[in-house]
């Protein structure tokens, strides 16, 4: 056992023990109804995270399996633009590299996208856009609405990881014009960790290619899908289903709208909080981007080489940056399940991390943030 | 809540009150410390269970995920001879074309592999071989052995799936020159459904392609797998790699050489009851091959078009035949944390299920088992 008891990275997250007790469930044949019904009821409940009528599929795979399916079903041996502001972007980069004709359209971690590089790009023959719509690393929130518009205005495909915003933070995959979106289990949705969800739209499935890869096979798992019960092609990963089931019930009974405005008062109670320390955050925003609502991206304040590592003598661990950022940045995840009192002990503890590293005018950022939670 | 009570399938199989317990565990950091000891731990039990010096990695996916990532990362453009005689030697094959220039070597299913034809394959310059161990779909053990030897003699590699051989029956990885061996969580090892190891031999190492897929890229695995602590390129899936974590602490504590025993005493039972009832094993053997000794395939006897469902209504599910040999098979699973009381179990209900189709001069089939489980 760690010591650690509080998790606010940005995923995984706490599990609800209503969660953790699903997962407990004694192996059940995963061809069987009681294994279909909590697929199809999964699904269901997905597609409102997603905004989407698209139909939803669920991978036994982290997001990075997700986003490697997308890629490889609908792109192989395509021209592939990848707009990148981050780690996930890269990754999405990455995997589009592996797989066809890709062009990076790079900005400095945390600053915004490049929509008129994308454009060109479009105009010279793009056939997917890739992007990240919550870019976790940088804390930033990309223009999904924008790229939608360029990628459709130009026929290509639009592929885009939503690993951390869905089930926290608004997406209209229809409205936008998404082509494939994937999520990943341990972030927004509280699910543990080990699963992807990937929605497609008619568009995609009208270009998916014939050299698919046999394990992310796409349209292996609609065919399975279809099937009464619902399954899935190969044996699938059960307690996590189980548990994604779970959690994704707790979704419905909270109810989206009420999801959204919670995850959105709890990252806006961070950045209250890092205001009243007179600390910078790390994203520079455009008319098109915003700050993340599920992730918290500051910049480290001079001199001080590291704030998590005495938050989490406190029993709370929260993310450095990651590659180039590290040392530069720390965040603080805000999403899932958590609520008041999660936000409230881990900005006391890096209030106080920040006072011990001889910070200068730190503020009240705990009653900043709780001015937030509870005007 | 399905009526099921016990599942007597070739995997996934019960899980110990331990291995749920162990799932349970709230959400860690997949890069932290007590994740990484528990990876570490899980390999070293691994590599008894493989019979194997060389390295073992554990993949986020299942068992047909450690097929696609073998025969992708080490087969990709290359000549591919796929041994089939069962369901899952069809899918090495299936994924082997998707991958390479793969040439299938068909014996009907249950029926001996062809060791005469496939050394023709290697002379005419296959670089790969792939062969199921223990063929579920069939009840047959084929000969890794052999089909080691003759891959070492052409200089080719050998991707054996020992999915479900591998934690219950005798697997020799070194001994028998297997390259890369796969096995899958809910078989055997009596672990939740989700994840594939996969071990890898230098030779193997030495071959790997350019053109690897990016989730199931298996030197990325190794990368991540070096770092201190020991590491998932992506993020794993943590709930399942605890429950098989402690299940692998299962398996030190009973011994591969006793939980070896203890399946070959199970098989072995239930092997005499097949006797007693006077009805026919499916596979048809040679000096080569063997009755599996984790699931025992069953002719149906004339006449009768089903005998599961009866089971079923005594809350024990046993598996039919697939594909072609529905209704021309039954299959009694054996494998994993399974005892005495839940064989004696499932054959009292095929008994009964066998009498009450009228099959003729059914004998004591509980009685010659329970003679064998206790001389």
């Amino acid at each position: 056992m760690e010591d650690v008891r509080l998790l606010m990275l940005p995923g995984p997250v706490p599990l609800p023990e209503r969660v953790c007790q699903a997962m407990m469930r004694q192996a059940i044949n995963h061809r069987g109804p009681e294994f279909g019904a909590a697929y199809t009821e999964s699904v269901a409940v997905l597609k409102e995270c997603f905004g989407t009528e698209n139909e939803v599929f669920i991978l036994s795979g982290s997001g990075t399996a997700g986003m490697d399916a997308a890629i490889s079903n609908f792109g192989k041996g395509k021209k592939i633009a990848s707009l990148v502001n981050g780690k996930f972007g890269d990754r999405l980069y990455q995997i589009a590299a592996r797989n066809g004709d890709a062009t990076e359209i790079a900005s400095e971690w945390g600053t915004p996208v490049d929509l008129a590089a994308l454009e060109e790009a479009l105009e010279n023959g793009a056939e997917m856009v890739t992007m990240v719509h919550n870019e976790t690393s940088a804390g930033i929130l990309n223009p999904a609405k924008e790229v939608g518009r360029l990628a459709r205005k130009h026929d290509a495909l639009f592929v885009m990881d939503g690993v951390t915003s869905v089930g926290g933070d608004e997406v209209l995959v229809d409205e936008w014009g998404v082509d494939v979106a994937i999520v990943g289990s341990q972030k927004c949705l509280a699910a543990p960790a080990g699963l992807a969800a990937v929605t497609v739209s008619d568009r995609a499935w009208d270009r998916i290619v014939e050299d698919r890869p046999f394990y992310l096979d796409l349209a292996a798992c609609r065919k399975s899908a279809h099937k009464e019960p619902m399954q899935t092609p190969y044996t699938p990963a059960v307690p996590l289903f189980l548990g994604l089931h779970e959690a994704l019930m707790m979704i419905k009974e909270e109810g989206m709208e009420a999801r959204v405005a919670r995850h959105r008062r709890m990252s806006a109670s961070v950045r209250a909080a890092v205001a009243a320390w007179g600390l910078e955050m790390f994203p520079q925003l455009d008319e098109h981007s915003a700050y993340s609502n599920t992730v918290t991206a500051v910049r480290m304040p001079e001199g001080v080489a590291d704030v998590g590592g005495r938050v989490k003598q406190m029993g709370i661990e929260i993310a450095g940056g990651q590659d180039h950022l590290k040392g530069k940045i720390f965040r603080i995840g805000s999403m899932g399940a958590v609520s008041a009192p999660e936000i409230l002990a881990t900005l006391a503890a890096v209030q106080h991390a920040l006072r011990k590293a001889g910070v200068a005018g730190v503020g009240d950022g705990v009653e900043a943030a709780a001015e937030v939670l509870n005007p």
